[in-house]
């Protein structure tokens, strides 16, 4: 690539640094619990910033909390390539979901510094707020950083009950000043984000890295079925009206309409009112959520629970729908051939979580790479990506930013 | 009848205390919160203790604090004839259930006490304590009353999560002599229940009068559903294990195995683990209840609900199991002349709901008599007997009395 000494991935310290930041948060049970804007969050948001401070970058934290570390590019008419992830966790989650992505950029950093390497883009590291649905919805720094964020979300309740305004005071941040977090979007040409599959696929096609196509579109869905609450021993069979029997039959009906369609589908919250056993339900609430890179699929299968939740005098409640998002397609073949240059094999796929790339596709050219997960297992204790799969992640990740550096215009 | 002026229920007195006894425990909304144990039960005890008191019965309260109005005999070697029913209700509960055979059983004895009437038989009118589900399972007060009392009850959670012991304590028992409460079970040579019926069958009939068979045999199971908790984005369907698309099929088998054989079958609740629109769900545990008169028939339904949780590896595990109890059939045969006698029809049928009356059928020789439930509605604020129907349960029970005070040997 042209340089003295090609940067490269310290893999003894990225080991060390992944550590580090796992026992920030670290639970009894091996699991780790950062919250966003809580004081763990804080504690392993300072100890980053502190890195990259001490690697010459300036550091900032924006609106959201946010923090944005920069370093200058030789070329000052360029804006800047970013990377970035996020450290907060779901409560007892694992130690790679979003950690892998900043201590890789932290790797990349450290790479280009070792090896007297500046680029010609400046470089951004961000490390996004509040990715995981801890705040009434997932990705709020980062829809706050791309100008999405809804206002109203601010007086809704938290993961544990408090608002997020309450989160946002505790943790030095005025809520009405969120917005301009987004003030920062136009300053960035590309943004990349390594993370773990948290899906089976790498893993059991024994594959080592995953180029993502795009965020899958997710539809959610809230469905009450209506029926007369009664005595559970004193009501014949064929007087009643009971809203479970109506609720059990749609459950398949998901399954089956994400099954014929090639989406996934999913019913994980069900509700019985009044739910007690000598009681006949009256009512029964469920969500339903699809999922699929074809957003036509998620309209066929709609289409189809619509039906049947309509044959039981039940109305299917949409609650959110956000459109599948494909990435940046010149970055993904840039990806394509920085794997093959660096003999490492890959595959493309959908990602069917939310991410923070996802929102930053609206602004600016971005993509993803990830890695697998051991057995597909996430947001637990049980997560796990081999010491060998992160430091590929990192590399390729590096040689990513080099190739995009001298590629961009 | 034999006697100089024949006692007589006085109509207007009747709904006059029905309607006092509706006030101690009211609610805003119109119903009645007389949970067991609670300050608005001891009220209603009571007031109601006064009323038998002011008639010359003595009244004692038992260690499970049932109350017992006891009114001497022409015959001091005879054992009595009692008759009872509960002034505890569930939250938020009716006007009628329980409440109706206390103050119809009031007008008994002021309709002897003012024809001058004195039984051959002792009297004796119970008020159970804590009839209702709240005392972690129904009929605290005459399980201990027959004897029939499981002491570990006494540390299990009731209705809201305090132990049941926190309740005897804080209404002035000792819960270690609540067996005690047996004691009194030599003494009865019938039991009598005017109740609601809090199911449809009458009212939908225009029947006045049911003579009660008997109680169902009742069945109670749990059932885990096993499934492997995960992504609902990234995993995809032939991968996952979803606990809740086993159980859906299981509830609709629920209701096909109760139609299939001519029983009552519920699932009153269901808990999805760990219920989060966004995972699939990992585990589920529902309830299943089994009603019949017949108990051949739910082992039949118990068979096939066995093999339907074995097909998806879950099992039915037994919670409880309680026989059908048939009441005293001379008893039945007496009823069904009172009610010729008096001119209104009646229908045998069985009661799909637990009762005092059915524990007592087992120390002495019990029945009960069902009057209507306007639409079955109970347990609620719409729970409705007419007026004139009080008054005919009143007189059948009345008469009942007095007949079996003449034809028991």
């Amino acid at each position: 690539m042209g340089y003295v000494t090609d940067p490269r991935v310290d893999r003894g310290r990225l080991g060390q640094e992944m550590a580090t930041l796992a026992e920030l948060g670290a639970t009894p049970a091996g699991a780790v619990t950062r919250i966003a804007y809580s004081e763990a969050d804080r504690q392993a948001r300072d100890w980053l910033d502190a890195q990259f401070t001490d690697l010459g970058m300036s550091v900032r934290r924006d609106q959201a909390g946010n923090s944005i570390a920069l370093l200058p590019g030789r070329d000052p008419g360029l804006k800047a390539i970013a990377l970035g992830s996020h450290t907060d966790t779901v409560p007892e989650g694992g130690r790679y979901d979003g950690s892998l992505g900043l201590i890789a950029a932290l790797s990349c950093v450290r790479g280009l510094r070792g090896a007297g390497v500046q680029l010609r883009h400046p470089l951004a590291v961000i490390n996004f707020e509040a990715e995981e649905a801890t705040m009434a919805g997932a990705t709020f720094g980062s829809r706050a950083f791309v100008g999405e964020l809804d206002p109203a979300i601010i007086e809704r309740r938290a993961f544990d009950g408090r608002t997020v305004r309450s989160h946002l005071e505790a943790a030095g941040l005025e809520p009405r000043a969120v917005p301009e977090a987004a003030r920062g979007r136009e300053s960035l040409t590309a943004f990349l984000e390594l993370h773990i599959e948290q899906g089976p696929v790498l893993d059991a096609a024994g594959v080592p890295i995953g180029i993502v196509e795009g965020i899958v579109g997710i539809r959610r869905y809230a469905v009450d079925f209506p029926g007369i609450a009664n005595h559970a021993g004193t009501t014949p069979m064929a007087d009643r009206d009971d809203a479970l029997v109506k609720a059990a039959p749609f459950v398949v009906a998901v399954r089956d309409a994400a099954i014929t369609h090639g989406i996934v589908g999913t019913v994980g919250t069900l509700q019985v009112s009044p739910g007690s056993p000598n009681v006949i339900p009256g009512g029964v609430t469920i969500d339903v959520e699809l999922r699929s890179a074809d957003d036509g699929m998620l309209t066929a299968a709609e289409q189809d629970l619509r039906q049947s939740a309509n044959a039981v005098a039940a109305e299917l409640r949409p609650l959110s729908a956000k459109a599948p998002e494909r990435f940046s397609r010149r970055i993904l073949e840039r990806l394509g051939s920085v794997c093959e240059q660096a003999g490492l094999s890959h595959r493309r796929l959908w990602s069917g979580a939310g991410h923070d790339a996802g929102l930053l596709a609206s602004i600016t050219d971005a993509a993803m790479i990830f890695v697998p997960s051991k057995g597909g297992v996430s947001h637990s204790v049980e997560e796990l990506t081999e010491q060998e799969d992160c430091v590929n992640g990192a590399r390729i990740l590096l040689e990513a930013l080099v190739d995009l550096d001298s590629s961009l215009s």
